[in-house]
């Protein structure tokens, strides 16, 4: 994500910027990655407010508005948690009491230890888009970096297919 | 910073692990790559509370407490913000009122373009450890992504000096 600016990352930003609407990023395992994965495209400025790495579990309640009772039933990796991260963060990061259009999550377990029950490799992505939220489950292969790596491109794609 | 995890991050989480503090995170040129490298360390869930992305400069207000009145004077690549994010994080990731010990941010010009009166290669860099707060300015060679990742390597390199 250091590098060249990602072919898919940039046609969002292009779409988005055509839309006029605003995005906001919220991060578990991806720890930061996707939201990079925006600034690296030249002009992403304008449609990106910014993001939450809620790395700490507790944080995805303080913050980002993911339900305590949510968190304490399924822990932090769960289609619902992707889907209200995605909705809260658009909350979390308004200016002056406007939202962002589109809000993008993930969470879910890079690895190498299981969480929760949960295999490396699982993960869960979020897409609220107006009034309509998504979330998708993937199950991934390789080590931590490739996991979260793989997390970024799934949920670029996945906010894609979604615009 | 999808690949190995950086040997003084690796270095710092361990510092940090030691003492039991925990750290926050505060970016806006760097996007998510500072606490991307932070999470690419096997075990920085015990240190990390997480991170904020600002990347609109009223986030950097509205989220992270920065004066808007400094701001509005200086704009967004100064000194006393880098400090004020690097302080403000703590708040804003606060748990139950416990802040952590550790704040650490970045705000800058990426380029192509300057801003503000700033070339591209502009950053400064904010420490806030218990009640010291430092900051620290850089100028930096190359292009949009290289500076980039040269304010990701300064900052860790600030922190430890810093602990």
């Amino acid at each position: 994500m250091t590098g060249e600016a990602d072919a898919r990352a940039e046609r969002i930003v292009r779409a988005l910027t055509a839309r006029h609407v605003t995005i906001a990023v919220a991060e578990s395992l991806t720890g930061g990655l996707l939201t990079a994965a925006f600034v690296a495209v030249p002009g992403a400025s304008v449609v990106l407010r910014g993001g939450v790495v809620a790395y700490d579990t507790a944080i995805k309640h303080s913050v980002l508005g993911v339900d305590a009772e949510v968190l304490a039933a399924h822990g932090p990796v769960h289609p619902d948690v992707a889907m209200q991260m995605a909705a809260g963060v658009r909350t979390a990061l308004a200016l002056d009491g406007v939202e962002s259009e589109i809000g993008l999550s993930t969470t879910g377990v890079a690895g190498p230890d299981a969480q929760d029950g949960h295999p490396p490799g699982t993960a869960f992505v979020g897409v609220a888009v107006g009034a309509t939220v998504r979330s998708f489950a993937l199950q991934l292969p390789g080590d931590r970096n490739t996991v979260r790596a793989s997390v970024v491109q799934e949920a670029l794609r996945f906010l894609e297919e979604s615009l």
